[in-house]
């Protein structure tokens, strides 16, 4: 189940970034930070018990799901992360302690004890997360077995569930691959290091917060302003990015900023830009993979709307797009049926004026001033049997751009989805 | 493909229309209609093109798709509709006429010319819908013949597509079944018929219509009057069923009353509530019909949300259960999944009392005061086994309540979208 990650374009480079270095890694990457993950019976047979831990505490910052109903991880968490500093991370996949009552919230803080036990970090400098099955309570005896064991598999690069390769697999659930990545760069006077990990691949949509991410680094950042470049970075990321429509109770974004790598704390106009468009990157690099790997889905498939009235109205039309049960069968179907592209525009309620809407399919301009373009329907096509699909839409009247990441709809979703166990 | 209509029961009756009696007919039912269905070559073999008329001029109201990308015929029958009278409907399916230009406006209103001309209308009292693919310009030569063909059907009963049920045929698309009904009640002090037919079974969600559908009445009803009860009964019947969450280019609903039943004009508070029920009575059947026939759909499902803080919450909270891609595969898969209806619930942006909400796959309750209850899961699985399917939740806060109708999504939905030609 569990294979390389699959190799996922980044977003153009920011020319401020020109050192920046995208690399094999993961949320253990950064000095000070080390990881694991084991199986404590959870799943079946997969990894399923994921620690993170940094050898000193650490500025922190996070974003959660807008779900009105959010699992007792979140608001333990949200708690435990309001003075902006944290030291470690227990994350359980196969179960997602959401719905369960006082029982749940019970269960979410001696998660947190038995894993500031099992790292050396004090209680109140853990953080919680949860994934999996909704309205089940966690087996505790199996979680405080795997939380030990997961302890001991830290400092023990001789423990098979040593490092934040094993980490990044005890986190999925119905994901194909692990996701993974470190960017590294200079920052306040010296290289660092930003490393992360996400999961997929259901209920994923861009409502603040869309998925479970773990992202850490060794440079030195003020907590306030971690949280800013967090903020920015999830919102141009993994709140473009659609699966299924679905939002999460469980959804979290942490960042922890240890400053191992002793350069200055950043703080500088210059480097605040820097640190930024680097997050943007690891988390779009993060937040693609995640759509790769979306259930069910075959292509990756970037949606561009430009010529909008502004930026709102553009991410209105491409979230529709995105989110169109019609356009990600054709997708799926290899069809390039530009016009369900256009219903969906129109149901987008946004500024429209039919005769200057254009549309593509890759290179091939399928609609211009409107209306049909039969002769570019073969390109179309060719483009759409590729694993990798753009649809750029350019409504022709202001400036408003948006750009957006979804993936096609098949069989195979509705097959993972009809089945899951309840 | 085209078999008898599958029965759906009908909501329960109003105890004003104790007389009312909902019974197999058709929009061709009430006095003076008549209505014809041919195949002209819009689609391969089946029928695709049909004319409904009164042997009067009737009064006519309308409702439309919100789509900003109106189809030519939407723009060309808002027009024509304007005055509150018509006469006669031309419908043809396999081509929507959407994303046409120029031409598509001139071919509607061509459309329209020769239906004048086939039935004795006056071209101006004459309404156009289309349905099928977009932005393909129409055949017109298949259609001119064809709308001569239905003109001779209309009114020589020997001919094959002579007939309210040959007319519902022909509006089809990817429909299983046709779709009509008719109910006999007295109103105006004389018995009055109302008939309609209406097509699925994609592209349905509730905002402001969404299908065609052609309602028509013996009943003497001044037009205002009538565009008020249209407008009450399709906001509680055609704009409260999903199959897709797509709205489309072409949707309209109109209703036509042609006084033949010679009673008097509509206008008593009492015959207003009437014949406002009755319509509801009948575009709720024909709407519970589409989602029936909801492409790949096995299961009619009932979203019922009470003790919502008010209506509009209520109906917030339904209409998310009912889009929601993870509730629809876990009904295709028939697993009583209630967490991802508490997920769905917390997304759906409305408020909550996690501690107060109940819900029910049919009688088996299996959330009470937010948290699972195991032992109806094997009741809930076995409700969830049938061909009706309902869910209710009690948000345990107020008064609101709202009903919506959806189906589930299977394999079969992926394949006819996936192929459907573009």
């Amino acid at each position: 189940m569990v294979g390389a990650p699959v190799p996922v374009r980044a977003a153009p480079a920011d020319p401020a970034l020109a050192d920046l270095e995208l690399a094999a890694g993961d949320a253990s990457s950064p000095d000070g930070f080390s990881a694991a993950g084991v199986h404590c019976g959870l799943k079946r047979k997969r990894p399923d018990l994921a620690l993170l831990v940094s050898d000193r505490p650490a500025a922190a910052a996070a974003v959660f799901t807008t779900n009105r109903l959010p699992a007792a991880p979140v608001v333990y968490s949200r708690r435990a992360i309001a003075g902006g500093r944290a030291r470690a991370v227990v994350v359980n996949s196969g179960n997602a302690n959401a719905c369960t009552g006082g029982r749940g919230e019970e269960d979410a803080a001696e998660m947190a004890r038995l894993a500031g036990r099992a790292t050396g970090a004090e209680e109140g400098d853990v953080l919680v997360a949860s994934t999996g099955i909704i309205g089940v309570p966690l087996p505790m005896d199996r979680l405080r077995s795997g939380i030990e064991a997961a302890g001991e598999a830290l400092g023990n690069p001789a423990l098979p569930g040593h490092g934040g390769a094993a980490a990044a697999a005890a986190i999925l659930t119905t994901d194909r691959f692990t996701k993974t990545v470190a960017a590294r760069l200079e920052l306040g006077g010296v290289p660092v290091t930003i490393g992360g990990m996400a999961k997929g691949a259901g209920m994923i949509h861009p409502r603040m917060a869309t998925t479970l991410a773990f992202l850490t680094t060794d440079a030195a950042v003020p907590a306030p302003v971690l949280g800013d470049a967090l903020r920015a970075a999830v919102g141009r990321t993994f709140n473009a990015i659609t699966v299924d429509g679905e939002t999460s109770t469980n959804d979290a974004v942490f960042l922890l900023a240890n400053g191992a790598s002793g350069g200055e704390p950043v703080s500088s106009e210059a480097d605040l830009r820097r640190l930024s468009s680097a997050l943007t990157l690891v988390t779009g690099t993060l937040a693609r993979m995640v759509v790769r790997d979306g259930e069910g889905a075959t292509k990756l498939v970037t949606i561009r709307v430009e010529g909008a009235a502004d930026d709102v109205q553009a991410r209105l039309g491409a979230d529709r797009l995105a989110g169109s049960l019609l356009v990600k069968t054709a997708l799926f179907g290899q069809e390039p049926n530009w016009g369900r592209i256009m219903a969906a525009l129109g149901s987008a309620g946004i500024e429209l004026e039919p005769s200057r809407i254009e549309v593509a399919f890759g290179e091939a301009v399928v609609v211009r001033e409107g209306v049909g373009r039969p002769d570019a329907v073969e390109a179309a096509g060719a483009h759409l049997a590729g694993e990798e699909v753009t649809i750029r839409v350019d409504l022709g009247l202001g400036p408003g751009a948006a750009t957006v990441w979804t993936c096609d709809l098949g069989h195979e979703y509705v097959r993972i989805n009809g089945s899951y166990a309840s």
